[in-house]
């Protein structure tokens, strides 16, 4: 049975035996080129994206269930996908295989009283947030793209986002999953308890695993009180490395909640496309926030206005005004967007140990310089996460040649820091090449044991990650 | 090369080797009897430990890697071995194996840039605590037994502690390993980075999986800046389930730095050996801390007193002084020694979701009754994670018999509420029998693949866990 008629005929058959025997509607098993057509790409723009057999947008963990047994009878490529918000390519379609859209399992059940959530992974991020702070709690993973971007895709890129240098990443808020193996079984893992070491650490193990282990149907988070308002202070530099020096003036004493960087190319397109009045003179911007309390917030944002101007900041501003500050964490957040109006991007997401910030914001510099190409700059500064973005305003073949080599060097520029080819976004497809020169090659054969060992015919999102 | 003998000379040419190599001295092989007696059991004191063939005290990773290679090549189970402080008998030795000690690799790099620490598995947690201490940070996870065991061991087993309430548990400090696989090769994993979801979630798969995939060499630890200093609230009750009660009242509002619980045959326990002046007429005690600043403080403390009188508390009393507080966190750290004087122990470590906190220590009260088996209860009730501790005070063997038998029965109450049969210490080798029924055959099969993918020959911690 392998003609796609036939293949596609046994798919819809099982669908709608588990819509019967769980009284619900089957899932839709999409297959017009056109409606398939904006499944095939998430927001990376991966190249040479395959043209899927079918979308499958599944409604339960019973779905994905039939979705994978099917695909292991006939050994058919399977690419889980969430909101499609990724940036490495992590969803990108293969050729042949099945996308399995997580959009339609959007279950949410919050429970104050264990303050833990039950989440589907269709859920955005923006909306669990929202439901949880009805009850005075806070969710506090935030990538910038919170209002579009699903908790599974999170989960399954271990996502971080602006509040992590003093919150943490998603997989320290993950207490549960349930998820769907290679072969259709679908294992619970972990529960809603702060504490269980029985077994092995499989929860964990699945957080980050881009969708090549398995499919996350059911998620349970931790939730913690609301965060109290912010302070924020805002500092503009004559550079970006005067800028990292503060960065790690502040890091080195406290632990702000957040501490974000921006360079003039970001802040220039953002005040292009927005008009918020930033100050388009500025080499760089940090944008530094206080949640603390009592004495300790103005000893906070003292500090914060202090060690800026310690380092050569040109301007000092702070407010204890939520929406002010609000303002400039939403134009930080707008930077990518803005960016994109300019032409096309290549995103990066390296992160490096603290100390090393300057080291790698000024090798960065170099390689936009030899290059010649123009590499903005945004990054999550106080955790040592940056985003290099490689801006291609026009369509000169040779300066995107140029373009492909600098995002490689730039990868290579942090891993000879001690660093990371990414901090919160994911391999994907398009950073997979650069893996196994950060991981070694002990490490990778590893990881191929473990993939193996769970997918053995390599059907789960193959090409991504390893 | 089976018989003994010659197996040990060629364990110690190979560590011979390294140590000419590395030029330092040569790890010890221990193989007299009496020498290696303290090494055959945990605190668990699991029934029938195994005579080893040799005890190693592994003096670098290098040492660790030709012990496994060694173990490989002659097919030698391996048990790794911490403090010895476990408390599941993740440490008891096996029949013919080793027991490869860490409690020499003592390393410690602390470094405040990155707020991190690498340390070597043989240091005590009380002294990377002081350690750090001395830069201003702190490494959260405190084990009541944080004097003496080791980070090794905590790592192993993912420990907990008292702060976990609020400060989570080992797994969310540990940002990077080296590890040791089956066959000698050493991998690094994750590092020095807040952030970082290159590849797999390796680093996080090896904590908690005591000994069983691999053997630590080395940990990098995320530090978070000092702890305020506590106010401290105590609270006395009529019973265990009203102070049940309490705790969820305290935790429905609020995150407190520490929610621990005592009934009335631990603190009759501790005040017969300490003297500390502890209510012996409480059938409970609550002990809450707060580490809010600035007016949340005073809010937090006057609440949770509200919550204790509220729920029926007879006395609330309440500090800030810290030395007062600290008297009374050493009376419920001391409960397992001071009990341990009264008799025999069997120590449980069970957790559940905290609303359903008031029904598992009420069954525990039944299980007690009914098998006339006396069990006391310490908790670390803000995180729904207890210890019942049956005491035998007489060698009574059918008395031994039901304690048991009430062991397996508070195991069993835990998984039917939802919970788990170990929130901190472990499943080691006295709770393995019930693991299967908390995970489930297809959890328990996906455990096997992953232990068989890293172990394949089975060599690492034979009996622990799987």
């Amino acid at each position: 049975m392998t003609d796609p008629a036939s293949l596609l005929d046994d798919l819809r058959a099982r669908l709608d035996r588990v819509a019967a025997a769980t009284g619900t509607e089957a899932a839709a098993v999409l297959t017009d080129p056109d409606t398939m057509e904006p499944y095939r790409q998430d927001w990376a723009q991966a190249p040479n994206p395959g043209r899927p057999l079918a979308v499958v947008r599944a409604r339960s963990t019973q779905d994905v269930q039939e979705v994978l047994r099917w695909a292991t009878a006939h050994a058919v490529p399977v690419v889980p996908r969430g909101a499609g918000s990724g940036l490495s390519g992590g969803a990108t379609a293969v050729e042949g295989g099945i996308v399995l859209s997580t959009e339609q399992m959007r279950d949410l059940v919050v429970d104050p009283a264990t303050r833990t959530a039950t989440v589907g992974p269709g859920l955005l991020n923006a909306e669990l947030k929202r439901a949880v702070a009805e009850h005075g709690l806070w969710y506090p993973p935030d990538p910038s793209s919170f209002e579009m971007c699903s908790i599974g895709g999170n989960v399954a890129t271990n996502a971080g986002g602006l509040c992590c240098v003093k919150y943490g990443v998603t997989t320290d808020y993950v207490l549960g999953l349930t998820v769907v193996l290679a072969d259709g079984t679908a294992v619970r893992l972990g529960g809603a308890r702060l504490k269980d070491t029985a077994g092995l650490s499989l929860t964990k193990l699945f957080v980050g695993s881009e969708g090549t282990l398995g499919v996350v149907t059911e998620i349970i988070v931790r939730l913690i009180p609301a965060q109290p308002p912010r302070s924020t202070v805002v500092g503009v530099f004559p550079d970006v490395v005067a800028c990292s020096e503060a960065v790690l003036s502040v890091t080195r004493r406290i632990r702000p909640a957040m501490l974000e960087f921006m360079d003039t190319a970001s802040i220039r397109a953002v005040e292009a496309d927005l008009r918020m009045g930033l100050d388009t003179s500025a080499g760089a911007m940090l944008l530094a926030q206080s949640d603390a309390t009592g004495p300790e917030r103005a000893a906070e944002t003292e500090l914060m206005a202090e060690a800026f101007r310690a380092n050569g900041a040109t301007e000092v501003f702070a407010t204890e005004d939520p929406d002010e500050g609000e303002m400039f964490t939403a134009a930080r957040r707008a930077a990518f967007t803005s960016l994109g109006k300019l032409g096309t991007l290549l995103l990066e997401d390296v992160g490096v140990p603290l100390p090393a910030l300057p080291e790698l914001v000024a090798g960065i510099e170099r390689i936009a310089a030899e290059r010649d190409v123009a590499i903005a700059l945004v990054a999550h500064a106080g955790d040592g996460n940056t985003h290099p973005i490689i801006v291609l305003e026009d369509d000169d073949p040779d300066r995107a040649a140029r373009a492909q080599l600098a995002f490689g060097e730039v990868m290579d520029l942090a891993i000879g820091l001690g660093g990371t080819i990414t901090g919160e976004h994911g391999v994907g497809r398009l950073k997979a090449p650069w893996l196994p020169a950060q991981l070694g090659d002990d490490v990778m054969e590893l990881s191929r044991r473990i993939k193996s060992a769970l997918d053995p015919q390599g059907i789960l999102n193959p090409g991504a990650v390893l």
